[in-house]
């Protein structure tokens, strides 16, 4: 779905299940297989049709449709990702963001007003939100993971740096900031030439 | 690195293949064909010593020093970057912080000065920055990468929500933030039971 979208929003109109593989890094008769269970096949020498194979996994990645999100921590993460397009062009709108210190409580956001943390289960029902957003501190990551099961939220994206225990019915994804710094650092260090070699086994010249 | 890192954090001191390739998405034969590059084999019957993995892989990602890094762009997204305690802890320490408004120049986010966007050739030469982070406004990306480009960087890091141009020899890494949450909107339409069959191919039952 990533892979797509940049493609069309680069321009491209029609892909193959090679170029597809190529871009995830997986091989293209996997490509061809996962999507057909889709429904969607291709066209010989033409590919795949870009914005309608979009449509076909929004679908079935349940994104027909909106949901909502909920912000814990209006810190400057939470701020930025109320702001952030991205969320709320891709589906996810962010309807609320709270916080436990009364002196954010009352600030507006890239439109939301920010409510207290107590406010939390009426929020949620109200709104009927399922994903909720921690974006606090690492330190109070874990009681925003509990306030937000309690509330009835049933997945959580993890922006803090620890791990958080939940409920087993409950989804949660940690987003890690780094990751992407140390793909690149693993460039730079190949463009500097500084690889080291591996002790006790050669490396492969197509490793 | 993400998955041994959680791991460590978990108190996990060893690891079979099987667990990890399990975690990755991948097969263990994979895994541990992958790890005999670095000098990795693990122990039948144990597995691999995660800090010792950790170590191996770190050094094959170029992780053995710090890679400073400066941002651009100091609305909420710069500073929560700035302030993310993940950059610094995994060895990319912020060491600038620029924007291209002065009434943003001169205030200090988390130890760091923000200086105006004309002085990051200076700052990237002084301070030996080979990665930049973007973090402005869509609108104002390229202009920032363009910059970043001029002023000697080789790698990007993006996180506004365009597709940037830069010259072959550039590495350019986009974050998605809602990615992520695609994810989770996934299993909440299983959860909800909400599947749309796919017109035109019956799912199999191991899909």
């Amino acid at each position: 779905m990533r892979i797509l979208t940049e493609q069309g929003e680069e321009g491209v109109d029609s892909i193959s299940s090679e170029r597809l593989a190529e871009l995830a890094g997986v091989n293209a008769a996997k490509v061809r297989k996962d999507l057909s269970y889709l429904g969607s096949y291709g066209t010989r020498g033409v590919g795949y049709e870009v914005a309608y194979l979009v449509y076909q996994v929004r679908r079935e990645l349940g994104l027909t449709h909106d949901w909502p999100v909920v912000i814990v921590g209006a810190g400057n993460l939470g701020q930025a990702l109320a702001g952030y397009d991205g969320f709320g062009a891709r589906g996810f709108p962010v309807v609320g963001i709270v916080d436990i210190d009364p002196a954010k409580v009352g600030s507006v956001f890239a439109g939301t007003r920010v409510r207290h943390i107590d406010e939390l289960p009426q929020i949620v029902q109200s709104k009927h939100i399922n994903i909720g957003v921690v974006a606090t501190p690492a330190m109070a990551a874990q009681d925003a993971a509990d306030r937000l099961v309690s509330a009835g939220v049933t997945s959580i994206l993890n922006f803090a740096p620890v791990v958080l225990l939940v409920p087993r019915a409950i989804e949660v994804r940690k987003v890690d900031l780094a990751v992407e710094l140390q793909i690149l650092s693993y460039y730079e260090q190949r463009r500097a030439g500084g690889a080291i070699p591996a002790v006790g086994a050669p490396r492969p010249a197509n490793a």
